[in-house]
């Protein structure tokens, strides 16, 4: 950190800021390593105490960098943390910066080049679990805010509030009860959240929308016990055929659902969006072989961005039925199920598209079947504005920062907190990620690249002061 | 044991044979109390040791009543036991015992009302694993046996020749190779086999035909591991509805198979035959309430009756993909499996269907979707004319002893021994079993009804002195 004194008017803030925050790299990553370091897993109840340490953690560092408010909130399963500085006045934007301590499991270990809770530089890259997902980019706000607190005299160019997760790679299963509970601690202008790739490598982007998502279990039963093929098969229902023979109906043959109302709510997309997303170069083939898929395939009449972004789909998750042993077993099974999500845009409701599909399961069921089925674990879809003065504003950060033109995207997957903060609170969130599609987020070997954490750090202090700037334009 | 003389003429010896067979029963019941002591589970390698010395006993027990040429033959995985008696002269006929020493595992423990290897009478039944299936009637024809040599001074009405399995409970898989080795061991004009149930407490029948069995795993893989469904979902192939997809096709709106060539070489049922069968009484709503289903299904234009004995069937085993645990998991499944096996009726041959269900199943196959298809485990159906003096002399001889008019009955079920003494040998079988279809087998509180035991013991004694007359008249 250097010793300078502060800066006087906005643009001598930023050049200030912007030196402060690249000279302070070794600090910051010391401190990132600490926060790697604390095993945060939270699908592992043995873990719960380390979730617990990495929101002290976080907390902790957020009062050395001068935020008030600083509060570890208790809840059902893991904490969450709040923060705050309010002392930009009443004109200047409010900031809620959204992120989260909770990261997912590191196994199979023997696959790590190194430890997973050790953050290793190697090529220019930062490995370890949670290193872009998301305790690296959380923790570039908090090195970006040092500096500007360092360059302003103590002060920042908008108000900030802060907000982490412990839940959130368990799908935040605590947060809408505490948003409900505490809307006076999340009040903000707009969401900043740093927990989704960028387009590509090298190609800045800001995600305006993400899908929602619905689970459905269904259950299919056709006798007290799995019975004798040979006393009873060809002659009484088997469940497992019952399942697949309702699975099999649910996609027509151009590949759209069959739930009765699936598409009822699907507000249009713009055909100016649209033909901007179809602008996006996108390599299919590659995209297609990095995961050993021959082919796409889909629902008709939209191409394989627009399939995954801003169409609604029915996926099944899983089969089981049976004899899943090796070798033979000569039954009919008399249970089956399968797990069906979907993915929602906007403005489809997960709790109606659950609804409509557990009721379409449930008609499907031929005589001698008792089908259940039961919908759960659902989050809305999320849509900024794309003129949103925040989206603006992040654009013009990433394109100096970068170098590049940004480009604007939506995102396929969900973020619990992102349509909650939108549904419970009506705060838009701009989704300023900063790492790969391909850093194997969620497996082993999970990377940050350290040119987009650098690049990162100057293009959040310039969305500060630009947005500052903004407001008052 | 009586210690009466051996009788003098054919009728006395059969009144003699009656008389000793009753009065012994109370010796012939310790030693099955023996037999049944020993967990001879063939599925459980930690129960090796006890199939072999279950097959020893059997051997040793062979020898004590006066069968000759007793012999234990090991085998890659369970021995084989062999005995004969062929002193009645060359025009009497040679009559093959098969049934095995190997019994089905017997977990859950807890649900047995007396300890699974002791023998227990508890109401007229004899409770244990092994007492019905089959132990309990391998050991009817020892007694039986025993009865009629004392009987006729050390002869018996017919040659006899003695084969018993140690994997029969496990698809008899050495068998096969047994027999082609040993053809002059097993060489007899008819085999007996006391292995499968009666139509009904009380109601005698004689088993006349199986049916045969082969399996087939598919296997689907559309990527090279499971995708996350919001960056994948709906654009790229899905393992799982690729094989409902499939699986969905497999059989028509009335309910026939699909496989080309499926039902090609199923051989006509006369008219006369369908119509014995459409006369048995038959209770289908109790059939089905007995097994919680609450209709019945299957192929159009037969009975169940029909559909269950004379017809061949496609069953789903059991299906596996993606997902199984607890909660919502949101995947693209890149792997899905199912296990589907066929039953067989003459003159379909267990490879070839095999084979055609392997290869329409990879047809199936849809742009991006890698499917294999593996045949296994087939044993072939069996039929055995209803006017072979066999079982002509079976019907006659439970008629007497049972006071009942039996039925010649199918089983939709396999027995590999029977198809492969059909087909490697041309033995054709008489199924003679004095099981009930609800004793428990492969169930915990197995049971044998002792009432049946006991006119059981009585048929067989008729039967081969009938068998006797029957040649020579």
């Amino acid at each position: 950190m250097t010793s300078a004194p502060p800066a006087a008017g906005p643009a001598a803030a930023l050049t200030s800021a912007l030196e402060r925050v690249a000279a302070g790299e070794s600090g910051q990553l010391a401190r990132l390593a600490e926060f790697v370091r604390i095993p945060s897993v939270s699908a592992d109840p043995a873990h719960a105490a380390d979730v617990a340490a990495a929101a002290d953690w976080l907390a902790g560092e957020l009062r050395r960098i001068g935020l008030e408010h600083v509060e570890v909130h208790p809840t059902p399963l893991h904490p969450i943390v709040t923060a705050d500085w309010l002392h930009a006045g009443p004109d200047a934007p409010t900031v809620l910066v959204y992120g989260h301590v909770d990261v997912q499991p590191v196994e199979p270990l023997e696959a790590w080049t190194s430890p997973p809770f050790e953050l290793t530089e190697r090529d220019g890259r930062l490995y370890a679990r949670g290193s872009t997902d998301d305790k690296g980019q959380l923790y570039m706000h908090i090195a970006a805010v040092e500096a500007m607190f360092a360059a302003g005299g103590g002060r920042l160019p908008c108000n900030l509030r802060f907000l982490s997760d412990g839940e959130e790679e368990i799908g935040s299963p605590s947060l809408a009860a505490f948003l409900d509970a505490h809307p006076d601690l999340i009040a903000a202008d707009v969401a900043l959240v740093s927990d989704s790739p960028m387009y590509a490598h090298g190609v800045p982007s800001v995600g305006y929308a993400l899908r929602g998502l619905c689970y459905v279990e269904v259950s299919v039963e056709t006798a007290a016990t799995d019975l004798h093929s040979g006393q009873f098969g060809g002659a009484v229902p088997n469940a497992a055929q019952v399942l697949v023979d309702m699975l099999a109906t649910l996609h027509d043959a151009d590949g759209r659902v069959t739930v009765p109302g699936f598409y009822e709510s699907v507000a249009p997309v713009p055909d100016a969006e649209r033909a901007a997303l179809g602008g996006l170069p996108f390599d299919e083939p590659g995209w297609l072989a990095a995961v050993g898929a021959a082919v796409g395939c889909g629902e008709s009449g939209y191409s394989t961005l627009e399939r995954t972004w801003i169409r609604p789909t029915l996926e099944l998750n899983g089969l089981t039925s049976g004899h899943q042993g090796s070798g033979p077993k000569t039954i009919v099974p008399a249970r089956a199920s399968a797990k069906v999500s979907c993915r929602l845009v906007p403005d489809q409701r997960p709790e109606e598209v659950g609804a409509l599909v557990s009721a379409h399961l449930t008609s499907l069921a031929p005589p001698g079947a008792r089908v259940t089925a039961t919908a759960s674990s659902s989050t809305g879809p999320a849509v900024t504005p794309t003129d949103d003065p925040a989206v603006r504003t992040a654009v013009a950060a990433l394109r100096t920062a970068f170098g590049a033109e940004p480009y604007l995207i939506r995102d396929g997957g969900a973020i619990p907190a992102v349509a909650l903060l939108q549904d419970l609170l009506g705060i838009r969130s701009v989704l300023l990620g900063f790492g790969c599609p391909d850093e194997n987020k969620h497996g082993p070997d999970e990377w940050l690249s350290l040119e987009h954490y650098r690049r990162g750090l100057e293009t959040l202090v310039r969305f500060w002061h630009d947005l500052a700037e903004e407001k008052t334009r």
